[in-house]
Parts: structure tokens; sequence; C-alpha cells
């Protein structure tokens, strides 16, 4: 039946028509059922996802579970390193197999009648079935995985878009923080009651920092824009890029981001779903810790603590800023209409030992009060977005641009999709 | 996109004309979501709604909040002292701005972007914005408010009904009883599992009172109906009523209820949502207390106890009942089709001084337990009329004409729903 | 209106066509909500559903409720010892009378406005009714209701299926167990988080028996099937079915299953929902305990422990094992798409004293192994299938031809709606 009927489909192609250019979306991109779903379909099911980072699961064997809704997939590594992204679902009666967010096998065994896959999803034994049942068509369905630096992504859609154009900008950037010579320092889950657009939105402005985000304009200066950068703050801008780009050449890395405000993310396009960047801290700032001090040993290639923050980013669920101590990946899934999973993961040097290297309450706060202070501010928008009497505003010209960038590839995307493909069992 | 489809349209005007006069409705009318997003639409996106008290905010920056579903309104008192119904959305991108119950403020500032709004909505700052921005277009979004004797009302509708009827005819009946001088004395908020039409259907009869009430039958003569009503009973009427007039003409008062039997009310047509009266007690009652003394200093320009119960009522959301000493609101508000949420507040002189010049267990009891023995009927009768098998069964001509008039009104007002103004982006 | 439109039909048409034969059913079987609907009008609401045992109910007055998402009965014992169904609504303004579980009355009062009902329905009183009200046509509507052998079986369709065969197919074989002499010793309610087929398909096989429930299969032949049954294990159910006969037919008990693997239920056909047998134990176990020892006293009329396991099993809601001490019933409810109202009650002798003669810890354990083992692999089932990757798979022709069989019942009496039969106010 289809995902989405024809009525459904007309009154997504009226929003979209309705949004005016500047100006935030009509509150039933947040609210309408209908639209959930096309998002669902036409973004979740189709684009790139995060998943996680290769060092979660270092031999053969490991494993992490990662759902979207009621998709729920094994991330394993083979027994030939390679990582393989099965559908958790058993061939048999469809009975899910790992119920467990990590762990280590030697097989999948379906807890249910002991079907038992390889660590590639082979069936390897289906004891009590006819002899007729041909094994070599009963494996575990596999998804589309890629591994770039460490990041792991996955796509719930057999035919998932070109992957080349996102290695090739993340790699070299993301190479000299030695993401395969990391460990998870830690791991907190939120719920977040927004919906999964609004947290983006927030992500992608820092018009709301210099109040809300005390920590982070001391440490940054994207939170300055068009209107507010004087000339004092550009020398400032500017002196802090010489100062990297003198050091950073020397290293092999480069600066990619040297104005105020923020990177331009995302655009329209097939290849406008991911960025990269490394950008100069605020002079004093070596890390993105509370005082701006190092807290933990230098991470991959670095030779020197200033090396600024690399910042990545994928649409539809993923950011990330690397300091040269420590790493923050940030991952969204969607919940509901008004509900969106997050998690934050820190990374450090996979031979940091906790206590003696590093403590969790230096390298944490400045990522973890960021966090949770834009989450209410999610929460309270996306109250705001669902009253009757919630007409779109104005976007900021100097401060809102990337949010206005993000509304349009959400529409672009809407827009782009095919009936054929969205009709499920 | 409409609220409600064609489909559903027609599905509401065939369960009106389904109804017979003089039995209760068939149960679509309870669990059908057509039916509840209709009256929603129709009922309280339309009428004036009682939202509390102006002794609760009784100085400049004094807000209450009041939502309806996902409508949130600030209720402020402004500058000039005048009360303003600001909608709860920033003009920017639509972020909640009060999320408190209550309090005070200078300004209205959205924690988001800090846009800044004076106590009467109109946008004072919105720093960061492009300079062709019109700020005297995105002050807050106003609603109808209206004030009569303390009681405040706004509508989600711009373009109310006419007030003026209402405030007349409750206004003279109000004004002894001081509600501009008054204070709160306790707020409890319950939750009942049961839709709204259900709360108001205990409310309009007494039939249920003798064995669910006790205390409530001590004190009122409006479980007595026609079929009940002794000689001896309305000798007893007769003589509290004479009693009564004796005083109240004295003092300004009316009696403008003197037979056995509820009041009638509601009526249908555009003035057919209000009504008032002053009734009196049963001999040695002077108060609604479990024994019938006062128990807290006269309200208003009360000069004896003596004065019976000035009773208010308005649809879809309110009841009072008010004794010499104190008097009791009950505010109801939609929350889902199987959900009322209930606010019920004791307000006494502004002057009496808790444990000095009052106690709440003396002034709470009488009317709590009268509406916590309702709401668990409330329960049971939403549980059965949710069953397959409910039919809708005769009203007591005796008893239920209330309930049948209540009846009568909703569906008149789900046969006026105009189309047009019940599409929501 | 319809409970399910023109295209929701269509779409359950299409589905049941979609099934291939031997594969498990199209994930939507289990997630949407068009099907579940069609299943609680064409199954739920038309079919037998078993209640409980009539030793919950022995005397005049004692009651039990039953109640299948919103439509509760009052399950009671009359003056005159039958067992009535009646509707648990008001027939005034249709409050459920009563909120407990069970319980014993004089009459029915309903506690909204005391209209008084017998025990077996009729109005008694009405007071503070108008004279013209028909106090016949008032009684509490009654649902069809049958007992067999102490098990209560009511319908909520008013012209339900003939139950003689049902009676005659269980009658002889459940009568020397006495369910009539019997008493509860203890019910455990379960809310399992899967779709009430699943739980069933878990029922009729044991393909998933050896490795998750160890206790069940020392007691029991029936995990052995066509491809894993060997001379020896033939021989060994060989003999216990003679040894079981020779004793049996002196005792007037007949041995109706003696092959290795289950009996073949259900069937298709308007007979096909109940089934019930006599099964040997393993040599050395005398009762479904985890020992195998006796652990009550005898029930019934049975003078020697050795008398297997009688099995009885109506479609869709009971599935029960009696042991010669001690008795269990299983029950289903359906409580949504993805979750099933599970209650096992265990039985013994009525004379039997807990603690003297019986001990708890003894009689339960192993169908609340068995049971709870079977919840768990079910929720597990459930997620699988609603995953968008899930796809039927095939079914073992040795092992699972029962589940094979249930799958085919369902859909079935999922193509018999009579859209006539459907529409509710």
């Amino acid at each position: 039946m289809p995902l989405l009927t024809a009525e459904e489909q007309q009154t997504i192609a009226d929003l979209v028509a309705l949004r005016a250019v500047g100006y935030s979306l009509p509150g039933a991109f947040y609210t309408n059922d209908a639209v959930y779903r096309a998002e669902i379909a036409r973004i979740w099911q189709r684009d790139w996802l995060f998943v996680g980072h290769t060092c979660e699961i270092p031999s053969p064997g490991d494993y992490l579970t990662f759902a979207v809704e009621a998709d729920s997939l094994i991330i394993i590594r083979g027994d030939d390193g390679q990582i393989n992204a099965l559908w958790n679902v058993c061939r048999h009666r469809g009975t899910q197999i790992c119920d467990q967010a990590q762990g280590r096998v030697g097989r999948l065994v379906c807890p249910y009648h002991q079907w038992t896959y390889g660590r590639d999803g082979s069936l390897l034994s289906c004891r009590g079935m006819q002899e007729d049942v041909d094994e070599g068509e009963l494996g575990l369905l596999r998804a589309p995985v890629r591994e770039v630096e460490g990041f792991i992504y996955i796509s719930l859609c057999d035919d998932p878009p070109d992957f080349t154009g996102a290695a090739e900008t993340i790699g070299p950037l993301a190479r000299p923080q030695g993401f395969d010579r990391a460990k998870v320092a830690k791991i907190v889950d939120y719920e977040v009651a927004a919906n999964w657009k609004i947290v983006w939105e927030n992500n992608r402005e820092c018009y709301h920092c210099n109040v809300n985000h005390p920590q982070y304009i001391k440490a940054n200066f994207d939170h300055f824009n068009a209107d507010d950068t004087s000339e004092r703050i550009q020398a400032r801008i500017d002196q802090a890029v010489a100062r990297s780009e003198e050091k950073w050449a020397a290293a092999g890395l480069a600066v990619s981001h040297r104005r105020s405000g923020m990177t331009e993310f995302p655009c329209i396009g097939p290849e406008g779903w991911y960025a990269a960047n490394r950008t100069p801290l605020v002079e004093g700032y070596v890390s993105e810790t509370m005082e701006g001090r190092q807290a933990a040993p230098l991470m991959g290639d670095y030779t020197d603590a200033d090396v600024g923050t690399l910042r990545i980013r994928t649409l539809p669920n993923m950011w990330h800023h690397a300091s040269c101590d420590h790493a923050v990946t940030t991952r969204l899934l969607p919940g509901g209409r008004q509900r969106t999973l997050v998690r934050v993961t820190w990374l450090v040097d996979e031979k940091a030992v906790e206590g003696r290297d590093y403590r969790l309450e230096e390298i944490m706060p400045f990522w973890q009060l960021t966090s949770e202070q834009d989450w209410q501010l999610c929460e309270q928008a996306h109250k705001g977005v669902s009253s009757s009497h919630y007409v779109p505003g104005p976007y900021s010209a100097y401060k809102e641009y990337n949010v206005d960038a993000f509304v349009r590839w959400c529409l672009y995307r809407l827009n782009s999709g095919e009936q054929g493909a969205e009709s499920r069992e």
C-alpha cells in the first residue's frame, strides 16, 4: 500500500509551494503526519546516515545495532575486517536477531529457531527446514555501508546516492585527527521533544549563541556576522588565521574557513549534504574546553595543540567538532513528528587512560552544556510552531542564511519523491 | 489543508441527524476523532473561554499562560492596567516565549534570539535583523480579551461572538461578591479521563446528587425536581426564598431562582451560552461548607452572611458557586477525546489571612468532594459510552432537562461550522 | 460510519492475495491499523471468546468483568445458577456499571443514577424517570454465553457461530478433570509487546522449544517431528502410548494423539477453531512440573496420576494444558496492533489447601517459565516483522505446519467480512 495517499502527496506539494523565501517554514512542516512520513521515505530512507565510529567495533565480530523507527540494522565487522551492515531481521519468520545496542559475536544466531548466520550475513545453518530450502538465497539482507576515516555511514535504501564526493571532502580533512586510533570516552543519549528539523535549524545559526551559550562564544568566532563584525574583531580573526596558517601549513593542515559567521552549509543539489572545514579558535583557546586548555593527549598526527577545530557535518543526521585532544560527534535520529533522539559521543586517543590522561569533567562540559542549552531551546521552539497562530517570520540575512539553506534543502528533498519507491507491503 | 475532510464533514452531519430528541448522544460523539476536531474548531476556537481571575494578575507585568491543546496565550496586565491576551509565539521563528504558568515580567523576551516585546505585545527590539524588517508589523499577535467583574475571558477566534449580553447578565449579579478585592486561596488541577461533554453533562443535572453528593444535598434545594418536590419541600423552599428576599432586597441583591430543580441552562441561540443567578441555601446554611457555617470573612459588599449562593456558568468552560465568604470557580479545558483538564480555584477576600481568618480545610472540602466524586462518575460514564453496545438512553424529563439542553447546544454549535474558517496551514 | 473505508477493504483484500503459501505473513498483517480493525470486527467481535472458569463465580451474584478493547461485559451467575453475560453499559446514559475485575453483588446498581438491574440484567428500578419509560425494554443487553465443563465462553456478536461441535469435542475429554470441582490457585497477567497472531504462531510450533524451553522438552514429545524422530524416539512414544492406553482404557480415558510432532490445529472451516486431545507424557513424568512429579492432589475423577496431559485450544483466545494434579489456562486478548494481554491461570482441586496440599513454587514454574520465555521471543519477533526489510520466509514443513494452518485460518476469517455487520454508530 502506498506510504502517502494522493491527497497527502498534494498536501505536501501545496505546503512546499506555500513557503516564502527568507521566512521560516509553515507550521504543518513540523506537525503534519504526512509530512513526517514523507521525510522518512524521501530523506531518512534514501540518504546516507551516520551510525558511529569504527573504533566502536575494532575487531571481527564486534557489532552495533542502529535503528530508524522500526528499521534496525546490525553493523558488524566481518572476518575480513570489513564492516557489514545487515538488516536485523531473520530470513525465517522475521525475528529481530540482536536486541543489544552493541556486543561481540562469533556468529549471528536467531534466538527463535537458531537459524545461524555468519558475520557477513550468509546463512550457515537452518536445522529443521526441508531439504529444498535454498540456503544461498536466505542470507541476511545487506544494506549499503561506507567508511570514511572512521566515520561509518549506512543507507536504508538499496540504491543510495553516490558517496565519492563526501569521502573526498571529509577524508583528507579528517585524516590527521586519527579517528582510526581513537576510542569512545563517553556517550550520552538525549530524547528531545522537538521535530528533527528544529534541531538542525538550531545547529545552523549562532544568532542564539550570545545569550544562550556563554562558554561557546568565548572559544569561537562564528557567532559574529556581517552586522556585528567590527574592524577590531576582523583583525582578531585575521590574526588567528595567520597564526594558524603558518603552523598548519608546516603540519600539512589547511585553514578552510577564515571569515566571521558560519561557513555556508548545506547547499541544494546532490553534493549539498556534506561539508568539512578547519577553523581557528579564539586566541588563547587550543581546545573546546571550558577554559580552552588541552585536556587530553594529542590525537592522531598532531604534534602541536594549536590546530583549531575540525568540523564535519552530513545531512540528515551528523555534526562533529574535533579539537586537538578530543572530538565530539552529534548524531540525530527521528523519533516521531515531535521527538528527536540525539546521541553525543566524546572521543579521545585510544591510548589515553581516564583519570590519568584525561578527566571526563574536563573534556565533556563544553559540548554537554552547549547541547543541553540547545535542546531546551528546540523544545520551546517546537511548542511555538505547533500553535494555530504561529506565522512564519523573517530570517536574519546576517545570521540565519544557513537556516534558510537548510530549509531549502529540505524542500528540495521533499519534492524529490518518486511514488514508486515509497510503497511498502 | 482542511481540518476536516469532506468525508468527515459528512460523518458529523450524519451523527447530528442521528440523535434522537430526549435521548443521550450516540457514542461516536465521545470517541470519534473527527467529532473532537470539529468541536475544537467550531466551539473551542470560536467561543469565549474563561481563563482566570483578575486578582491573579493584579499589577502591570503580572501574567498567566493559558493553553487549549497546542494554542498558548499570555494573559498579561499592561502598563496601562489593561489586560492583554497575546499569542505566546515569537514573530521571528515561532518559539514559545513564556513556559511558566504565571509570573511577572518587565518585558517579554524570547529566550531563543532575544526578540523583545512590551507588555502590550509590541516589538521593542530584534537585534541582528536586517534594516528593512518592519518592526511595527512584528508585534505579538493579540487575541480578543474581556473582563467582567474579575472574570477574564479570551477567544482564540479573531472575530469572536458579542460579549455584551454576558457582561450585562453576569456583571450586576457578581458585583457585590467583590471579585476585584479577592485573592486565590487555592488552586487544584485535575486530569479527568472523560470527554469534556461528559463533564458538562454531569454538571447539568442533580439526578446523581442524592447518593453521590451527600454533602451537597444538605445545603442545596436543586436536587429536588418536579417528581419529588413534596408540599413540605416546596414550603421549605418558599420560606428560604421569602427570608432571603426580605434581607437581600434591603441589600440590593435579588433572588433569581425560586423553584425546585436546577435553573434552565443552556439555551440554543447566540445568547444561550451564559447564565447567572442567586439562589437561597437550605435553612441553617450560610455557606457551601461542610456544616454550612461561615468559614472566612465576608467578601465584597456583603454585610450579612445570609446571601445564598451566586452561580455563574459560561459555555464551553466555566461554572462558579460563590458563598458569602468564599467562591469556587471550575474551569474546563479539552485534552483529547477522552481527557479533560479541570482547574478548581477557591477565592477569599483579599485581606483574609490563612490560618488567622480562614483555614483551607474548612473552605475546601465541600467543593473538593463534590468535584472528585463527579470526576469518578465521569470517567466511568466515558468508559461505558465507548462500548460498541452502548445505545443512547432516555433522559429524565424531571431531572435531566438541562443535559438535554446542553446536548442540543452542542449539536447546534457543531452544525454551525463554516468550512472556510477551519483551514490551517 | 463504516469501520473500514473502501480503500482499507481493498488494502486487506490485496494483502490476503499477496501471501505466498508456506511462507510467513507479509509485515502489514502485524503493523497495519486497518488489518487490526478488520481482525477485531471479523474475528474478535464474531467468535466465541474464552472468559474464565465457572469455579471463579461459584454462587449467585458472583461476577467477573471481561473486556475486549472498549467492550466490557459482566459475567454473572444468576439466581437460577445460570451464567449471564451482560453488557457492562447502563441503559440510561451508558455508564459502565462494574469497574472491578470481580466481586459479588445482590443487584447491579449503576453508580451514576442508581438504575438497578437484577442478576439477569432486567431493569428493576429507575427512580426519577417519567412514567412512560418502558422498563421492560431497558434491561442490560445480553451477550451469548456458553459453558462447557467449567470453561465459560461469550461472544460479542449477537448471532455467534454454532457452539455444538466445540461442546461435543471438549466436553467428554475435559469431564474427568473435574473443572466443576476446581479452584483458582493463581492468576498471572502479562502485557506482551507483540501482535496477538505472533503469540499464536509461537504457540503453534515446538520448533523453538529445544533451545528455549529446556523444561518443556523433558516432559513432552511434541518437539520431535518427522525430521528428527528416530526409531529410538518413536519406540519411546509407542511405549508411552501403550502404557497409557492400558491404564486409561480402564479409567475411561482415551489417547487421541500418538505421533511425534504436534496435533494438527487449526483447520479452515466453521468447525476448525477448536480441538482437544489427551497426550502421554515422557516416561517418568506424571505432571507438567519441573521434575515431573505430582505436586497437588489428584483432580476430578482421576484415581491414578498417570493420565498424561489434557490439551484444549480454541481460537482466537485460549489454550490449556491439564495434568493429573493441576491445570493451566492461557487466555489472550488483543490490546492494539502490537500488544497482547495474556492471563495465565493455574487451577487445582477445590479441596486442596495451599501450603498443606500444594505449593505454588511447585505447580507454577513449568508453565510460568514456558510462558515468559515465549513472550520474550514474541516481542523480538514483533520488532523484526515491523521492519521495512522484513520479507516473509519459508515455514518448516516438518515443524511449522500448524503455524501455516493458523495463518490460513486467519486469512480465511479476514476474507469472511460482510460489510453490513461492521458499521458502528
